[in-house]
């Protein structure tokens, strides 16, 4: 019996051969494979997640607010004060990370006999949901630079009238932002095909040089962003994923959200975390020079570097990304080979794990040069 | 734009004209219908809440575990101890309550061009579930009494050769416990017939007269028993649901589990919960004696009921159970109308509110016998 294995289970036949999505978990001192925020939430706002938590669990056992109204009303106020676009409850829904905000999303307009585009590289998960979901998917282009190459994609959407069409800015793992006006392009092609929704997946717009594509949604009900405070808001651990759009697609969405599927317990902490927003914007500023930093000083070392708007910044190249990889992880840093032929990423961490992510970069690259 | 609803987005053909999935949420003094647990959390275990979140909340700019090793090795030891079967971590999984396992498990065994059965009236998320993931849905047969109907069960496994079948013992909404030789029966017609997964859904067995049928894992790697920590443990707000199965299973779901599935929170709240399981267990037995109570008063008003091994009872018959519903509620107590004709379901509350209830269909009964 404890020799079978997956592939002697009757499980569906895409996923025969298959492993487990995720960075490899390793005992390092200096992490900065997985684009976390180094900031350990500030100690007043850990008090006020115990009680706000400790609160709701005194009503644990009732099911949790299913429509998470709070929670949802919060979310809107700060996307109002920060995006520069009107948001009201109605607009926004959330989930456990944007992972699920995203499966919801391709549960209802993608799935079985439906497809769904990106522009690759971008983040690896959009293509592994749409295989979660049944829906087909389909790797559009980039350019060189990659940037977006706007004739490109709009020529791929006429060509194959996908049902969702992916757009991630600042774009993971390569940093790279999307103009509203690629973004319009985009959209209009989409509608001339199909129609089809677009979403705008803007996980690590807070650590952007430009803003929120938030205002897009005005008159377009077929706009999706979506957003995550794991980056920003320091709570990756919380796993809070929400997007804003027309208020049909929220109630679409609960058509195959499972009930119940956010609890008392992620919502109490993500409202005490809402609380303290301007503390937590506080480190991003802080985030966003230290990644101006990496850019500049990876120059200065000689390296390649793709123009970043997130926390993570994209540098090469290396003729074996992955022999790279090694040298830098020997020197005690774990940095991500994202399979992007001639890159790696390195997260922003705190000032004193950049200086040893540098300092190991240093030595490789005199290395090369040998 | 506001005029715009669900069906005049390009949302998936079989999501038209539905709604979402959803007990009404009233404010009613006495509220029976979603099989909640009616004890709060006692404080020492609140307080106990507080102080793993906050520590988990210190952490919380990293990714949780993505495995969730320590919360499936507490799992793993309380269903050794209470199931009658030693599992260890490798047998176990966690997700964000036992819908979200059984999503997984359809998204792995399931899925668009599969099928999976269910013997009804059931749990109605199974069904949900499956249209949700792509699975295509096969109604079984049920006896009179509500009991599964193991020659015409084993008949339609035989002619469907679904690649999953559900099992719910007890039955929601009947409380129906399903014997040990009618899962053996099932379990071995799927395997005559494809070989198929076998599901039991065991989210009540702590209230049963009856043992869990966990130790028929042993030697079978096709079955699953999943369960959830909403009902026993009080905790229908923390959206904790989990399985046993071979390690295989285990394995295989986590192909199509979103990374990092489950909170830091959430890990700490369950945890926590897991420390004061005898305490949670004690406020169980009460609620079997005061279902027992139920059961008795509800025949001595003239009521029939279903033999139940679960929180809850089915109770009718009513010609009309909307109007019965209605009724009842009317005198300040809200209990389920699931659809099956002629009969309701009442959660066993406290014993105030169970004799709130009994007041109410006593009138009831009276108004109906003039």
């Amino acid at each position: 019996m404890s020799k079978i294995k997956i592939d002697d289970l009757p499980v569906r036949d895409e996923l025969r051969g298959k492993s487990p999505y995720g960075a490899p978990q390793l005992d390092v001192p200096v992490q900065l494979n997985t684009n976390e925020n180094p900031y350990p939430l500030p100690e007043p706002l850990v008090a006020r997640i115990a009680e706000r938590v400790a609160e709701a669990a005194r009503g644990l056992n009732r099911y949790p607010d299913r429509d998470a109204i709070e929670l949802r009303t919060e979310l809107a106020a700060y996307l109002t004060r920060t995006g520069g676009h009107r948001v009201g409850v109605e607009n926004v829904w959330a989930a456990n990370g944007s992972n699920e905000v995203l499966q919801q999303l391709l549960q209802t307009f993608g799935g079985p006999g439906r497809t769904a585009i990106g522009f690759e590289p971008s983040y690896s998960m959009h293509a592994l949901i749409a295989r979660g979901t049944g829906t087909g998917w389909i790797s559009g282009p980039r350019n060189e630079d990659f940037s977006i190459d706007v004739e490109a994609a709009v020529q791929a959407i006429a060509e194959n009238a996908p049902d969702v069409v992916f757009v991630v800015s600042p774009n993971n793992p390569t940093g790279t932002a999307v103009e509203a006006s690629t973004v319009l392009a985009l959209y209009e092609a989409a509608q001339a095909a199909k129609p089809s929704m677009v979403v705008v997946d803007e996980a690590y717009v807070e650590f952007s040089h430009r803003d929120s594509l938030l205002p897009l949604l005005e008159g377009r009900p077929h706009l999706v962003i979506s957003r995550t405070m794991s980056k920003a808001f320091g709570a990756a651990g919380l796993r809070l994923g929400y997007l804003a759009a027309h208020p049909a697609v929220v109630d679409a969405v609960q058509l195959v959200r499972l009930p119940y599927h956010l609890s008392a317990v992620t919502q109490a902490t993500a409202l005490a975390a809402l609380e303290h927003t301007d503390t937590l914007l506080g480190y991003v500023e802080q985030l966003k020079a230290e990644r101006d930093r990496l850019v500049t000083e990876l120059r200065a070392l000689g390296c390649e570097v793709t123009e970043s708007d997130a926390n993570f910044v994209q540098f090469g190249r290396f003729p074996d990304p992955h022999e790279a990889w090694q040298k830098i992880l020997d020197r005690g840093v774990l940095v991500r080979d994202n399979g992007v032929p001639g890159w790696l990423r390195v997260t922003a961490g705190t000032p004193e794990e950049n200086d040893a992510f540098l300092d190991a970069v240093r030595e490789l690259m005199k290395e090369q040069e040998r």
